[in-house]
């Protein structure tokens, strides 16, 4: 059976032998370099290469497509570190504290071109519709990452609206890459679609596992502090759903979310999320969106092999400690 | 004959036209209206409308490839000014200014993947040319902007460098312009490579009347400040080429660029760039620069009255007051 472990080794490989000129431009690539070589899951450039192969055996031929989608994912991490001033990124400085605001922009506006001319590298017969589904992923990205940014400083923000900014923040792009893969691989549309549909639930799921990692994690394998959401008052989806609760709980925990940062908050917020049984119904939510996943993934024409391979990376990131 | 003017009208219209989401939105796509409705001279897009039309009677077909090109521009201008740390632009605030860094970083990028979405707006026959144009351009453009930064802080620049940095810049994005019409029109690639020249050496000379503007140009005409490179310190095409003509001229010059910025500080540079003649060098330059971009189009098959309407452009481009 195949296995999305499988193909990041493949990916790292990939990734190392884009071609970035250097001498005088340094200043411009180097950023990008260094980004690039950071590491991180390879998750979104995996499901594309599984779903060219599993639809059509042709993992070989979608290999810029799936360094594009690395690039792309990793060009919004630039420019997301700059708007929520994060110095830190997968363990190391990230390039908005190591080269300042103007690299990160910069290098970043060019590994979105990157990303760009490396969709461009399949056939012609599916160059509009791999730019056409990449090209509206990333209007929902965008879209997504203003949404969270406008929430942080909204004070009815509600479920649904936290599921719409996720399925577009987090979602589109997984939902995008296992689309591709799929229309490199020969897929029909609507087998296409199914994968757009399978990726952007596995994505929701993932995301809400984060908020979950966040609180009830272990900070040596989630590789964050536990609690950065609490004391940042992100609204998270366990803050939201208790908001959603009502009730004395909800009002204790709107109270506890104007403490100063720090452990006590953390553990005042963690102990009512927990007398409002919180982490099982963040669990319920995780295991809801991915019986979603499941649903798309089933109807389309793979076979039970190529399906069990994708069940299983829905199985590997919902139960996922990182 | 054909005229520069007789598109922007037609441009203005299709860019109102552009169809932005509002509603729970607002903030990411007013910032882009905003920028969209500030005007210009819609140079770009006129001179890629002219050319689809002059090769092919296509100007409407390359609407909104014209209107990718302009909303282009407008993105790196968004992101400039964050990095430039520019409160105004044509007369208002920027949208830095007005919104913030990270309104102007995401309304950026959006802008970006607008305009690639613009670009593929063409037939499928033209659209991975077309693509390939508009990409490496944009490559070019950020290759451009992170030299521009690198020399501010560089001593020892040359004419040379400063003269690959504005082809990048400024350059190649109005060849782009050229060329993409000139495909949209049906133009033979040899016919489309002649074209981009054209643009990229109007560009050049574009950008040097911009550094003599700064200097010898009217503040009232000119919508900007003179002076501004002087007391930036920025190595304009006139100190660089000061600096390279040495002796005791071009020692008081490096001292004057010791003086703290102010109206001393203009009239002293000023006074030595007229004592070494450099506004009739820089205006030979200009020169220089628009009878390459005349030799470019001569050797495209247009018509003895089409060329004539894109000399028209270097005319009117290299005599502005603005």
């Amino acid at each position: 059976m195949k296995r999305i472990s499988d193909y990041s080794a493949q990916m790292e490989k990939s990734i190392r032998e884009i071609n970035l000129p250097g001498g005088i431009l340094d200043t411009l690539y180097q950023p990008i370099s260094y980004a690039l070589a950071s590491g991180g899951k390879r998750l979104r450039p995996s499901l594309l290469l599984m779903a060219a192969d599993c639809f059509g055996g042709k993992a070989t031929e979608a290999f810029s497509a799936a360094a594009g989608i690395e690039v792309f994912h990793n060009f919004t991490l630039l420019h997301d570190d700059v708007m929520d001033n994060s110095d830190t990124r997968r363990g190391r400085q990230s390039v908005y504290a190591k080269w300042g605001v103007n690299a990160a922009i910069l290098s970043g506006d060019t590994m979105l071109t990157l990303a760009t001319q490396l969709m461009t590298e399949v056939d012609d017969s599916l160059l509009r519709a791999v730019l056409d589904t990449f090209n509206s992923m990333a209007i929902r990205v965008y879209e997504g990452q203003r949404l969270d940014m406008d929430f942080e400083t909204s004070d009815n923000v509600t479920l649904e609206d936290y599921i719409r900014m996720i399925m577009d923040k987090t979602g589109s792009l997984i939902g995008a890459a296992c689309k591709i893969g799929a229309l490199i691989g020969g897929a029909s549309e609507k087998d296409a679609d199914k994968m757009f549909e399978y990726g952007m639930m596995l994505g929701v799921a993932f995301q809400i596992q984060d908020d979950w990692l966040d609180v009830f994690g272990d900070s040596t394998t989630f590789g964050k502090p536990i609690g950065g959401d609490i004391n940042n008052n992100k609204k998270s989806y366990l803050m939201l759903r208790g908001a959603a609760i009502g009730g004395p709980e909800a009002e204790a925990l709107s109270d506890a979310m104007k403490l100063p940062a720090g452990d006590t908050k953390v553990k005042v917020v963690t102990r009512l999320y927990e007398k409002m049984n919180l982490s099982a119904i963040c669990r319920q939510e995780i295991s809801s969106y991915s019986a979603k996943a499941l649903t798309a993934l089933k109807a389309t024409s793979l076979s039970d092999d190529d399906k069990e391979a994708f069940r299983a990376v829905v199985e590997k990131l919902t139960g996922r400690k990182k």
